[in-house]
């Protein structure tokens, strides 16, 4: 599966209304606009909400450099927290930084209003050969 | 406000169907019953979900030994997915390791059908001290 | 090679004046006296040094578990400075949280004088198939 | 202190043979030669080696930005090994991704002989006030 097959699958961010933004080699970019129900006790994204679109975009970046067929799961990730998300529109910014036969280690950047960083994740995907299901 | 208030104001939590079980001093339980639109490609909870509900029971673990009307932001967690998030119901386990004056470190475990940890979480949450939003 | 043989080769180690203090599947203990030379400008234990037991130990723990003749290598590890590592005798428990083919994810406490945890990691180790020089 | 009075306390640096190399605002190079006895089993440094230099690197690039008279201390680090450390001459480069008021975030590259980045690290580092002592 491609890419855009693989994010049409991830339901949890259909759920949160992310829209794969951009695909390039090593690079994928996922972008959020705020709503009150992805948020927290103060008005500004969960956690919860911005790891789930800077751990895809990671994944999906790392997935971009692997060998047609494979499928990506992420082994860990470690997330820090900038500042508050706050604003109204989020791009997660996932790139590769080394890409291995098993494992790919990426960053991520989560940029709110196309300003502030707002939190930056640093984490490791590792490839699955082809399956009937991945 | 209550670890009990400040969870009912966690908005993500709420689209996600999770519940607070247990409050104890440095221990919160939150659980969650699988959902389809929870999940990723291959129908298992997303790590995003995973995060979601482990770091809020870090981070209220944390609150739950801090002086009353303190507010909680998480500084950072790092998450291993252990294994694939597959099953019915999970619970994440947050404790507090050590509990500082600002600074509060946390683990979590999330436990899927009561019998296999999917995922540990080990974090940095801050106090933040009294204000009228928090 | 065996734990100990491994042991034996990490020269910084040896350099620190560590020793392996207990072997048991998926567990290795390393301890390490104080040493002004290993410390930073307060007296305490440098992070470097602490990091340095607490990876060892997590790594030999996981090649505890490895079918003979297998490797070990760090993906990756987080960890966390509780509290200042003063003290005159330190341990570092590495211990295997789950053990996979080719990766094991392992904590370490780092325990001060058999009392105060000074501080915990959380890392990713990855199996190395025999060949001649591991 | 300063940047190079504090650097020239780390005991574990000079044991390490480890040079300040470069100053600026948010930015530190520390630097290092290949050392046998830095090293691990297959001849490359010792994890716990690039995350004595990397620690430092950002400690001190946190320390560059805050109010002269303060000291620093980590928080936590998460640390990738992305290749083996094979080398003759290491620069750790911290740089502080976010500067604010108590914690700092700061993320440092480790590059072997000028051309390869063999890790990575992101890293949260704390302010301490002014005392006799730091």
């Amino acid at each position: 599966m491609s890419v855009e097959e693989i994010f049409a699958k991830q339901k949890l961010l259909v759920l949160m209304g992310a829209k794969l933004d951009r695909v390039a080699d090593g690079e994928v970019d996922i972008s959020l606009d705020f709503r009150d129900d992805l948020g927290q006790q103060s008005g500004a994204l969960h956690a919860g909400t911005v790891a789930a679109i800077a751990d895809t975009a990671c994944g999906l970046a790392a997935l971009s450099l692997m060998p047609a067929g494979s499928g990506v799961v992420s082994v860990e990730f470690k997330l820090n927290l900038l500042a508050p998300a706050v604003g109204a529109h989020f791009v997660a910014k996932g790139r590769v930084v080394r890409a291995g036969k098993t494992l790919s280690v990426c960053t991520a950047d989560v940029i709110a209003d196309g300003e502030r960083v707002v939190a930056t994740m640093l984490g490791t995907m590792m490839r699955r050969a082809p399956t009937p299901t991945s």
